[in-house]
């Protein structure tokens, strides 16, 4: 079923949702669904509705055009989206295929409702898997002593295929600042650790030094500063003494695919506010 | 801060949001916390709206007043509540002490928001953990041969303390049919197991013969067939091979008593609406 | 590291332990893991050790015919395995391609120690999937009218294959009560539900009639009686009244293929003990 | 059942089961409980029996010295505790009683096995709670210019009771280096966060700003770096964007107490095996 999705964050005040609905009443929009949140503590308010396509009598545009009187009015940062026009997503992966294989074949399965334009990686190895998918898989290896350009071939792939999002299924390289900035809250990444804990290289190796009980995964925004952008889903998995840093390796790989799916659906789903440096996630 | 809670069902539509809110936003209600639901299955709209009672123009009473008309066009199941007015609540236990205990604590250090209006038992072993937090106990005793008087007895207590809510905190006694129409979604059990599976007595011993990996705790309102009741809350926790009945039994208290307070709070928070034999939680 | 996996069940008694690891260790065998369990309920004991292949004197036959006097003496249920001999796996799918996909991608990272000796369906839908990997598949379509050419025709492939392990990857058939006696304890369903409960079809519309909570998934051994082998591992995963059964069918899969990964994995490292109708799972 | 619980920690070598079963055996030592881990890491070996007392020949003295030799000749770190013996426990609280309620109930239901000698505290608030349990209370105010008087009082009370174990039922204070020292692995601190995130005041706030989905609490042995020692037992429970810090404050009291439950019983079944900064749980 098409739906528009209506996505809103203004600062609060009374009569917005008044408004709104009274809009989409008027129209005659069935909304199959509606989140809303009033964040006391900033004092914004966030609202997220979800409406039937054919129930309306325009399109996206006529749509667009019709609500920014009340966008002004309001102050709105805002944006509607068309479940008909599927997101581009650039995957980027390393040699570790548990998340890209995973991503892979929820898109495969039609369980992720977008386009994959191409896969990006540093290394051949997962040429074929991909290729079977039949999607285009470039190799752009990394020169540790000059990354520049890779990273403007990078770049230049991401733009020549119209990518909306990239995903960094397990990249393993740190985007230059230029890149991270360009597509602010449009890269997401998966970090092996519970975030803000084991930053950086290497957080198995650091769960298991510090000795901890669970292990994690964090899906968030990429910025510049390191593993420091909105956070967008986690989880965990309980470890023991008996586990060794292969062992938390392998349980985490688990967490990793199913926490940057889940973060990566939230955003395709048009789910995912980011306000400061924190989300709203509907 | 004092809020008005205004609860609604009704056959779902287009118009249904705008009506409401634009109802509250012409009388200047400030929204704190709003949920919508549209259940396809059935094509009934469930909705709840939190708002602060000191925006408002009006009481309680005026409130219902004025937004009768909007119930009746839509025909709405619906309630407002006052959160000045706390719910009274008759707890009712046996011999298990931990759920009994657990509520008491979170009442004692204001985490659950109601009045507490007594404790029945059919023993006599708590009544000095009750009296302790200065609520009256009532010793009921059950004759197995002959429960009618006991469950009058009791039928009698809930009256005269005016319950709106009577939670069967490890209860262990099977309420009369009358008695739980009379109450219909007002009375709470906590069954220690994870519903449907092993209904009826010793569940524990069940979940061990069956060899099960979790076993769990539900909460629910009680309804004439046994543990057949809507499911407000259930929740988990791993048990291996190693772990004897008295371990699972253990074990179990802590989910018991855990899913039993949520279940409990989001009922006097009015977050549950029944719907057939199912809820909606918000 | 090749080891030996000795697993052993059999009458509680005092010196078992003793026993054993004074025959290892005057072999100067190098225990790398040991577990035990003392079953108080039914009075026996069950034992697993990992053993260093190379710390010992002897092969495995040897080794076999050393300890046999040992295992006379005390009754033993056992056996002794050596990793460097891979168990040999047939899978088993319908059209539904998730718990096939994770398991051959599992397979192919090298992180499920096994050979797949073939893939079995009784549809033709995912042979590209399970080929790209350099695995047979076979179509064996079951006629509705009448099964029993096609379990003749699985029969005789999983015989041909040398299987030690047949796993139910969403296989959706009913095997016939022979095959199940033949396998024992060798055949690995994933059921979609929270066993005992939902046994059958469509457990995940049976879950959302009941109204439940949570949902879960079920690995367990095959038996003569429809979902009522013993449990080898359980999972679940929270859902509310928003979530459709379509969303439940969604969240379930993922607790499927994690559940039916851990359990088949249990079950080629020898973690898995039956005893009557229940598991030790070391 | 009384038990003696025989605990080992070594540099790993071959022989150590078997020359540790066979004098258990040589006695008719029933063993009902038996755990060991060999650390690759590391390189050494950690052991726990439970042994029925009734089987032994001997007291608890005997078998000290009956074991002595072998525990030279492997260089054994290790004890051996009577289950007969409870251990004395201090709790030291402030003003929220969510933990200490947890705890003394759980001893009052005879679910903690040990004797809690007294509880000390910075306020008088939670003296009536304590004293309904027949528990001494002390109240010790710390004077923020100059704690020295207070923690030399603390001292004094913590010896005269005899304390074997000190739990930090959310004291809200840090101890000083000298008891720190003076009862290293003997004093359990419930932090309110899932460290190493969080360190110090207010995690829940550093929580929120964090923008994190998961919320948590450490129960770990203190030592004299803050936060920083060895991790028994952890867990998280999920928020979302819609908890404010005050939810969060809620939320986290369920886990604390849970964990430090979990943790404090852990230590009190001497099944914790401090090696290093690290645990051993069995």
């Amino acid at each position: 079923m098409r739906t528009f999705r209506l996505v809103i964050a203004c600062p609060d005040r009374v009569g917005i949702v008044a408004k709104v609905s009274n809009f989409l009443a008027s129209h005659n929009g069935w909304i199959t669904e509606a989140s809303h949140h009033s964040d006391n503590h900033s004092g914004w308010f966030f609202m997220r509705h979800e409406i039937r396509a054919d129930s309306l009598p325009f399109g996206i545009e006529a749509f667009r055009e019709a609500f920014a009187p009340i966008a002004e009015e309001f102050s709105m940062d805002w944006r509607i989206t068309d479940t008909a026009q599927k997101k581009r997503v650039v995957l980027m992966a390393s040699r570790e295929s548990h998340c890209l294989a995973d991503l892979l074949h929820r898109w495969h399965s039609d369980e992720l409702d977008c386009d994959i334009a191409c896969v990006i990686s540093n290394h051949d190895d997962l040429r074929s898997m991909v290729e079977w998918h039949g999607i285009p898989y470039y190799h752009v290896p990394v020169n540790p002593q000059d990354k520049q350009p890779a990273f403007a071939e990078v770049s230049r792939l991401v733009k020549q295929h119209e990518a909306e999002v990239v995903v960094l299924a397990r990249y393993m390289q740190i985007l230059p600042p230029a890149l991270c900035s360009e597509y602010a809250h449009k890269v997401i990444n998966i970090h092996h650790s519970f975030l803000p804990s084991f930053v950086g290289a290497k957080p198995y190796h650091q769960a298991s030094m510090r000795g901890v009980k669970l292990i994690g995964a964090t899906c968030h925004y990429v910025t510049e500063e390191l593993d420091a952008g909105p956070i967008i889903e986690q989880d965990v998995v309980r470890v023991s003494h008996s586990d060794s840093i292969e062992d938390m390796v392998r349980f985490g790989r688990d967490v990793e695919k199913m926490v940057l799916a889940r973060g990566l659906r939230y955003h395709l789903e048009d789910r995912v506010l980011v306000h400061g440096n924190k989300t709203v996630v509907f």
